[in-house]
């Protein structure tokens, strides 16, 4: 790929430029706001220049509802060889794109899944979709040299690619963060009018919970708008379980004792899919979840008192691949949940121990 | 407090046994299970004798469900001064104490919030109780000096006392624990049934949302059974939100302009309520929520990089207030993001800066 042309200037068309100047690619960039692009140009994203032929590939970078329209307008000038774009939702780019008429040969859908709280392209940057998963939504009608080209401009963006159809993408993104997000807002949201001293009852589940539902609400309502529907669906898909959730407990609180344990069943049912689903979610690197071991260990509120455990974790070879820091009411102290592989269980407790750490 | 008896040597009861010991509390131990009460009494956590005299305090722990009847049985035999118990929910075992007529002015409720995934007095361990939070339920019947014992008891276990009613604990737990509870494992038991490529999409937030969830299903269905009513009614509250939540989207997605942002309103509106309530979660100590700031650094996979990103930390003199580690997808490297007080912010950026971490 030698060069490409970015349209839209903003926080993601940035960083695709930059991370492609990074590469050496030649950049072309471009935005209906002259402000904008001539900040992106003199962050070194690329030059404010018409391309002087057809360049290899053009990344559209503008909201979804006006992907197509930029799409078709490129088309027309035929500014490159194959296109692609970067909206956050898939089916309804793709479906203007066929009813405007696109050549849809040339163009493939997708969506790089990093972001910031930031917008714009002075937020943006060049490692922005370091290691993210990186959405491509081929057809049957996609030429495999468009596809290619934009598998390049995956690889060239250091993220990963992943093949889907735009819908299963669309109902993919609601159900692992839109719908989860405004659940979370909604627990969140009975928290508000709450007494003082019921909220101070709040331990690390609840916390870790709702830490999504503290981001932007403009920004959120945005990205919901693009992905209504689906978000709905599942939203409501999740109002029944709710439904059969409530009856279980009310048949619970029954007197009768057929009642009781028949609600018990419904309820432990849910909560059985629950922990099922939950097995399901990649731990890291995007790979199947291992098994982690957890060692808490108590720890003081002291500066250097991480530092100290850390060190002493990898003195002994052993790579924490998450920590979790659960803070005591009231005292100056905490528990650190360290979650290891099951073999090096043994190996850090025993050197903790040896070093003076209080776990169990 | 000289002497206290503990009725109920499984986890709970044997830590508070541990606890009292340790602060040179003369401790009885009393179960119906003969087994129990040699493993918690050879545990060290007190003597299996009968108490010569009253002693000062007799703690029921005990199910929710016999607190009542223990309760009697122990003021027939005039056993104690003061009575309390440390059943997860509150305003049962008081009801029920009401209708079976104990003496209510020496008896007090009480509910340390600890527990551990493991039971039985094997898993005790005398600082179970450190640093958490211990709802006691007094009622205007309560003699004071009744309260103090259990008051006493509270300081004894290193906990910190919080006084609410029973009703309004019940709802406390249900709120910040219970309902949650059930929320997370809804949003987990979607992604049961899955494309596994969809799944791989799933990031941190809904990672952190769903953690609850892994928990054991038998264990939280005997939680969930003694608080059940409250849930379910705070599941309604919360069904009738989400039932907003999907008219205001299907309003999103609709052609009509007002009817879209008539739509976008009521999902803003649920956001921003989302965010108020977040706030108000008390981020460590107890104490209202500080305002941190984070910093994102880039760490590698290999042992010691945490260490090492501590050390650093700590040698400004900066006390990490929290920390979430993401992981890249497919490739070895992830980000840190550290919470510090806002004051301290510039000197973490800088330090870490200067020793060569990428940071963004």
């Amino acid at each position: 790929m030698k060069d490409v042309l970015v349209v839209g200037t903003g926080l993601i068309g940035t960083s695709v430029a930059l991370a492609l100047k990074a590469q050496g690619v030649g950049v072309y960039v471009r935005d209906s706001d002259p402000v904008s692009v001539k900040i992106a140009s003199s962050l070194g994203a690329g030059s404010m220049e018409e391309p002087p032929k057809k360049v290899d590939l053009a990344v559209v970078a503008v909201p979804p509802a006006l992907v197509a329209d930029v799409l078709v307008r490129l088309q027309a000038e035929d500014v490159a060889r194959h296109y692609t774009d970067v909206a956050s939702v898939k089916a309804r780019p793709q479906q203007d794109a066929i009813a405007l008429a696109c050549d849809n040969a040339r163009y493939v859908g997708g969506h790089p899944m990093a972001g910031s709280e930031r917008s714009g392209p002075l937020a943006a940057r060049a490692d922005l979709f370091d290691g993210c998963n990186w959405v491509l939504t081929p057809t049957s009608e996609t030429d495999t040299d468009t596809l290619n080209a934009a598998l390049q401009l995956v690889a060239a963006c250091g993220a990963v690619p992943v093949l889907m159809e735009a819908a299963a993408h669309d109902r993919a993104v609601g159900l692992v963060s839109h719908a989860p997000h405004l659940v979370a807002s909604l627990v969140a949201s009975l928290l508000e009018p709450a007494d003082e001293r019921m909220v101070s009852l709040a331990g690390s589940g609840v916390r870790d919970l709702t830490r999504i539902a503290a981001a932007d609400p403009g920004l959120w309502v945005d990205i919901l708008d693009a992905n209504a529907l689906v978000v709905a669906d599942l939203l409501e898909e999740m109002s029944e379980g709710l439904d059969d959730a409530v009856m279980g407990l009310r048949a619970m609180g029954a007197t009768d004792d057929d009642k009781r344990s028949n609600g018990a069943r419904i309820v432990e049912d849910l909560l059985r899919r629950g922990q099922a689903g939950r097995a399901r979610i990649p731990a890291k690197h995007g790979t199947v979840p291992e098994q982690y071991e957890t060692v808490t260990v108590m720890i003081g509120d002291q500066p250097g008192e991480l530092a100290r455990l850390f060190t002493d974790a990898s003195s002994a070879g052993v790579n924490v691949e998450d920590v979790h820091l659960e803070h005591s009411a009231g005292r100056p102290t905490g528990r650190a949940q360290l979650s290891v592989t099951r073999d090096l269980r043994e190996v850090l407790v025993t050197t903790l121990h040896n070093r003076g750490w209080r776990h169990h």
